[in-house]
């Protein structure tokens, strides 16, 4: 009888929920699409009937449930503030346990795709290794001699808010400069934006494709830009992977890692962006901590939440 | 019968041996100056017999020796490089305990002085801890969940190397734009020199206080002009907080302490410095890892390697 874990990973859009086996397969799954309207309480009871429904067909013996989210959320699983699901100050791990019988295990999303790529993706073997997921913003985690880190508040692996330019952009989180500020979605967004409103002409590729409308330029449409050699949208990709590469290198140079992972929409589907960030880390970090580093990308994709909270609870002493 | 170790600060200019008893008190203790030209055979000779007086006169239990030094040492004691003795390939641990029949743990000597802030210092009672020393160089230790982090070849906690301008000048490490290259003594000093030879004008009083030969415009000078009123001073100081403000914040927002240590000759004399590095941290750093923060003096001043030193001995699990 294998034994397993339930792993929930919960988006703003979608929520996805496997019995995932020891050895990091999804062994079977469900997912639902997210309804923010209907609130915590409704949303929880129909996590709770798919898990009992996976927990009932399974042969395996259950170890608990894993749940990844983004937002805040204290290590009792006490959601403080969830900005997806618009959730304040609500015990989703109470709630789920009482409603499954399981125990129930609620951590970061990125976090929890941490897990999942060190236990059971690019990251295995590794004892300090960190991931750094690029998409609309950026996350990351810090795993060091073994273990991960917390930190004091539980909100150690911040990497998206290292300031890696101290003249640079005001951030969405207040301050200024961070890495996620000029090389996160929101960030290369309004990069493109900026320059649509400022010089026309320059922007042109952006502007047609975009159908003149401002608001719609997005990562999406300067990555289909830069693709077709458009001079502004390459530059703007260009001053995004500089950035990357500088905040590669701050993590390899204060932590001293022998893997970095990259993941995350806007990493995962370049090859080149990789490889740029690769020489760029190796050309400009302290040649003792390059030496022997792996720099790889994220291996698990979309299930890297959903494997990495169940991992979580496979795994925990 | 007390219980102690033998702390070493082995630095460029002087070495400094003391007896330390389990509570971090220096009860006896030994110096002399460092003839580098003499070598490391000498060196340690001098040291050991240093080291065997100290013990003769103790009347506690000795549990062992440990050194801090500046370079890139592996666990083994092994000395790849240590630039200011310029010793290369030197199994200092092996040679020392061949000498005193003592068991010998070589640190480098800002992980030393961390291990003495922690345990004896500013940093007393803190699981998650990063020390910043602030001197002609930048260095920093990291202990996270209780345990001083070591990375893949024990060079974590390089915290001088993280990038905090991406555009920034060229650094010692062969890097761009390091905290080091923005607030490390040298970097200073580099500044005011700048100065001098493109403005004469504006440079004016570091000049008098050189007595008009550039080279001599260090940090020291810079500082002095700078209590005076001088313009050009104060802006290259306050460029030098803001660059310290950075990389406090990067440290606070990626790792989530719950106390940074600053210290080092630039910050521990200047207490103004200390309170606007606290101020501009809080008001850019993320609020969930600012909240329970302490920003705090280092303690123990010019004797934290040497306490540092002997109680990594005492503490080793």
């Amino acid at each position: 009888m294998a034994q397993g874990a339930i792993g929930i990973d919960v988006g703003g859009t979608k929520i996805a929920i496997g019995f995932v086996d020891a050895q990091g397969a999804i062994i079977s799954r469900r997912h639902f699409a997210t309804e923010v309207k209907s609130g915590p309480q409704l949303i929880t009871d129909k996590i709770a009937q798919a898990v009992k429904q996976l927990i009932g067909e399974s042969s395996g013996r259950v170890e608990g449930i894993g749940v990844g989210m983004a937002g805040q959320i204290d290590s009792s699983g006490q959601v403080h503030f969830a900005p997806n699901l618009q959730w304040r100050e609500y015990p989703f791990a109470r709630v789920l346990s009482d409603l499954t019988g399981q125990p129930v295990f609620v951590t970061n999303d990125v976090k929890a795709a941490a897990w999942g790529e060190w236990l059971f993706g690019a990251g295995r073997g590794h004892r300090d290794l960190v991931c750094l997921f690029v998409g609309t913003g950026v996350g990351g985690s810090i795993i060091s001699s073994g273990k991960m880190l917390e930190g004091m508040t539980n909100c150690a692996g911040e990497l998206g808010h290292m300031v890696i330019d101290l003249n640079g952009p005001k951030c969405h989180c207040g301050g200024y400069g961070c890495l996620e500020s000029l090389a996160g979605g929101w960030a290369i967004a309004r990069m493109g934006q900026e320059w649509a409103v400022k010089d026309r002409h320059q922007a042109k590729m952006l502007l047609e494709l975009s159908q003149a409308d401002v608001t719609k330029i997005d990562a999406v449409i300067i990555s289909l830009a830069a693709q077709k050699q458009d001079p502004l949208a390459m530059q703007i990709l260009s001053d995004v992977s500089n950035a990357l590469i500088a905040g590669v290198t701050s993590i390899v140079n204060g932590l001293n890692p022998s893997c970095v992972i990259l993941g995350g929409g806007f990493i995962e589907g370049n090859h080149a962006l990789i490889q740029k960030i690769d020489d760029g880390v190796r050309a400009r970090a302290l040649p003792m901590a390059v030496r022997d580093l792996k720099i790889e990308k994220a291996a698990l994709g979309n299930d890297a939440g959903l494997i990495g909270a169940a991992s979580y609870v496979l795994n925990r002493g």
